[in-house]
């Protein structure tokens, strides 16, 4: 059986949050000892990311890549409908995905000692975002 | 119960063709009301990806963006058996990723209202390319 | 039922590693015989790809894309931890991403005739990675 839950975050803008306690509890409700947990961002300027969860350099770093890779307001976008931010989040949305699944196991995320779930905003602006977990 | 399905598709050549009615008539088929749909391509120089369904110059700029990522022709790529975009079209097929999992809820693919499947080809020329898709 | 297997590689150092045979050692294990295969990698330094299996060449060329993407101790890096290819080795494991997931059909991996599932080390030192396969 599957079980399926919608979560909301509000986000501050532009960075990632840590959302691995609220997937986590979702896993636990499930009652599910063995099997999968995805995670699913219904919008396309944002992401969702697996990466090291000590250091709030390492997030910090990944902003300074991407933007490197997806810049801001360049001049060769054609889609800016939404301001200078648009297209470069779509596109990091794009290169760092917008779903993620994690193995179950013993009822709980088979997470790495360093691994954290980040919900990551390439908007500036703060937004409302919605996610769909699925547990199998 | 997984249902499974082949599906066969006929690129133009590189750029994005929207598969989302295609992936979401498999999901009807399957009978399964809430689970998972799994898109897989059995190839490595096209990908799927989930991006804006509703601009098209969304996805012009992100050719425009995997193009400087993975130029074609690059004088530091070795392998260029099959051409110019050769290369190129592996790299963004592993920037881009090869397989997408998506929530179903109700029977239906719970995408946003802004977002689309989409298959990418990555070679400049036409190619024939088959998908799998899973319903758990 | 879901059917959970954990693989331990030692790794050479940076560099690709073609792990499809215990993948589909695996899958065959569980008596799966339709279904999907999933593998997550437990850390934020190495990730899983599928790429193309024929031409080594494909793999040193993916190395030097990436290389560009995230080069080695980049002066812009606030995360210098654990050396020059700490930061990089995060930023490309979250490019390229810490889990797959195959479609399985008739008790086997339905890779396409040129896929390889690979595990990718982007540290430069050998390490010990801890890999988690679910098979639903």
């Amino acid at each position: 059986m599957a079980h399926q839950y919608v979560l909301e975050f509000a986000t501050d803008g532009r960075g990632t949050r840590d959302i691995t306690d609220d997937i986590a509890r979702v896993v636990s409700e499930s009652g599910i000892a063995t099997g999968l947990a995805h995670v699913f961002v219904q919008h396309t300027s944002c992401s969702l990311t697996i990466t090291e969860n000590a250091d709030p350099d390492v997030r910090r770093d990944l902003e300074t890549i991407l933007a490197r890779l997806a810049p801001d307001n360049d001049p060769a976008y054609r889609h800016r409908t939404e301001g200078p931010d648009d297209m470069a989040a779509h596109a990091r949305s794009v290169l760092t995905g917008t779903a993620l699944t994690v193995p179950v196991g013993a009822g709980k995320l088979l997470l790495g000692t360093w691994q954290g779930i980040f919900l990551w905003e390439h908007r500036t602006e703060p937004q409302q975002r919605k996610l769909v977990v699925t547990v199998v």
